[in-house]
């Protein structure tokens, strides 16, 4: 998607994948700084310290370390001493424990010597495979904001919480792909993008927009319900972390109460998600998936620009108050519309036989 | 309420009702400023700045404005037009000018040589008079919280959202004036107190409860749902700024997606409010009621406390973003368990009936 009117991915690899350029997403939305990772252990601090963010952008950056590991000591013990580390650099994402497993077994099959050029290739595939699957998401998903918009005629206004967007994948992102594909295709969209706290990524929804030239209104993550009542939404598209067989999806937290909202006022409500999301193993989401409880610091300190134009941070709250942040919750298959996948948009219930190739034993 | 250990109020009159003492809640959570008010012009500038906030406090600062006034310049002309700058300091709270009006139909008859006595004795009086409904209200919910205790035999965990406690009132507040009083008849009790973004009014209802000694915890206001479907709330008590007869409320913005939260959980949700909070002119809220938009920089600017431990704002995302900043929501009665009032908890549906000595032509 553009950056200041220049198409932009999250991840690219640079001198013939001897090095990867990323933004550096700890900057956004005051700042966009570029930054070239020409050595694994730049992978594993850009991971860790979230300047690299989102499951699928996680995946393909834990890839590409693995491949300049492979450049820089092709031989097994090294080879596997980095893996390791960079698996572990964000230890609850499974895309990146999935990428670098990939990565190890497509490698250590082959002589050393011949490893470096493997790595580079697979990781420019599983870079390619991530752009592929969200176009495929964006293109399932826009015959449902094209139907609105032939029912409405006037601009379909769709809601979406935290950031589901290129920024978190390689390009077009899941959530906001199908508004992407409906915006190329010149259909009127406007976008209420929640602020998300307590970690405020919708603002880099709102910074994806707006460099996009989508329409778009930031609200506080309270205002959805108000303006679901009002006719104001017309379709709500968030993102998944992970998705049971029957559908419950998990996600960024107050997901749940915005589902609430639009099944009250009869709005549909979509997850927009790779295969990958599909969590077989479980059913019951509410029962079932742990929630992370994440740090008080996430919610008492919250970051901006200062006066003199600074990024500068302020603590909103003493320190030693009491704080719960749990970072995700669970919505039931109920309050779900349908989930918008690579292979198409699928109702909750028909998710275990639509996807019955990826149940394992 | 206690502050350091010393029982406090929000405002009270000094030098035998010549002025007035304040807490500059602009300053609050980060400092206990104390401010007194000697010149109506000082109430005028303490209500629109919002050093006092809070429908019934700003009810009873502007009676003391008027008290103030009529000691200055008892006469007609100057006691009129200062009442009139009083009432219009902040437009839209409808406790000011029915306090202002009060004052001023007890004032007028008088002669102007007798206001300033009178005056300070109907001021001490509005102000007693809400001690007192707000300490029913109190009295009024605490079997809930008492029957939910013999019930459970561990801490009752209960939500709230915004501040609707003793800083918005004079003493004890309206959803946390039964917390209270429950807390002060030794029942365990632990708050779940929602931010409430934009204006991050939970951090004044935290701060309230530290300095009582009340157990509570703060959470995003995206974080309710979960915990509810945790099991981990136990009843909701919000504030009102508005009640339909048919027991619809208007409360700051977000109670509505908690409403839909309980609901969906089986969980207790009570409104507390004074009779004065319930119009029966209207009957369906969200049809009625008009939600008042409020400034972008709401969200936009988050005031805090900054690394020199100055209070001091950030920006979060760039002045010329798009925002939309509906300031209330309206919740349908058939999520409302109860309205808890002065006069007792009554059913949404009765209200019309008990309270049916409101109803004007």
């Amino acid at each position: 998607m553009k950056v200041n009117g220049i198409p932009t991915r999250s991840i690219r690899s640079v001198d013939g994948g001897r090095a990867v350029e990323i933004i550096d997403q700890t900057q956004l939305p005051y700042r966009v700084e570029k930054r070239v990772l020409s050595d694994w252990r730049d992978c594993v601090e850009a991971i860790s310290t979230m300047r690299v963010r989102g499951a699928p952008l996680i995946g393909v950056t834990g890839a590409w370390g693995v491949a300049l590991a492979a450049q820089e000591h092709p031989e097994n013990a090294k080879l596997i001493s980095a893996a390791e580390t960079i698996a572990n650099a964000r230890p609850t994402a499974v895309n990146l424990s999935w990428a670098v497993q990939r990565m190890l077994a497509a490698l250590l099959p082959r002589d050393p010597s011949l490893r470096a050029e493997t790595a580079v290739k697979l990781a420019e595939e599983i870079t390619q495979e991530d752009v592929l699957t969200c176009r495929a998401i964006g293109e399932a998903g826009v015959p449902v904001i094209a139907e609105l918009y032939r029912k409405l005629r006037r601009p379909v206004n769709i809601l979406t919480h935290c950031n589901a967007g290129w920024l978190a994948t390689v390009d077009y992102g899941t959530a906001l792909a199908p508004i992407y594909a409906a915006f190329e295709r010149g259909m009127p969209v406007h976008v209420w993008v929640d602020e998300t706290r307590p970690r405020n990524q919708g603002l880099l929804t709102a910074w994806e927009l707006k460099e996009h030239g989508v329409p778009h209104t930031i609200i506080a993550d309270n205002a959805g319900g108000q303006l679901m009542q009002q006719g104001d939404v017309d379709l709500v598209i968030v993102g998944a972390d992970r998705i049971t067989r029957r559908g419950d999806v998990a996600n960024k937290i107050g997901t749940y109460l915005k589902a609430l909202a639009a099944y009250d006022n009869e709005i549909p409500f979509y997850a927009a998600a790779p295969a990958s999301t599909i969590d077989m193993r479980l059913s019951d989401g509410k029962r079932e998936i742990p929630i992370e409880n994440r740090s008080p610091n996430e919610l008492l300190v919250v970051t901006g620009v200062n006066a003199e134009g600074r990024t500068s941070s302020v603590q909103i709250a003493p320190l030693d108050e009491s704080v719960a942040n749990p970072a995700f919750d669970v919505t039931h298959n109920r309050f779900v519309t349908g989930i918008i996948t690579e292979r198409g948009i699928v109702k909750p219930t028909e998710l275990a036989s639509v996807f019955k190739d990826l149940i394992r034993d």
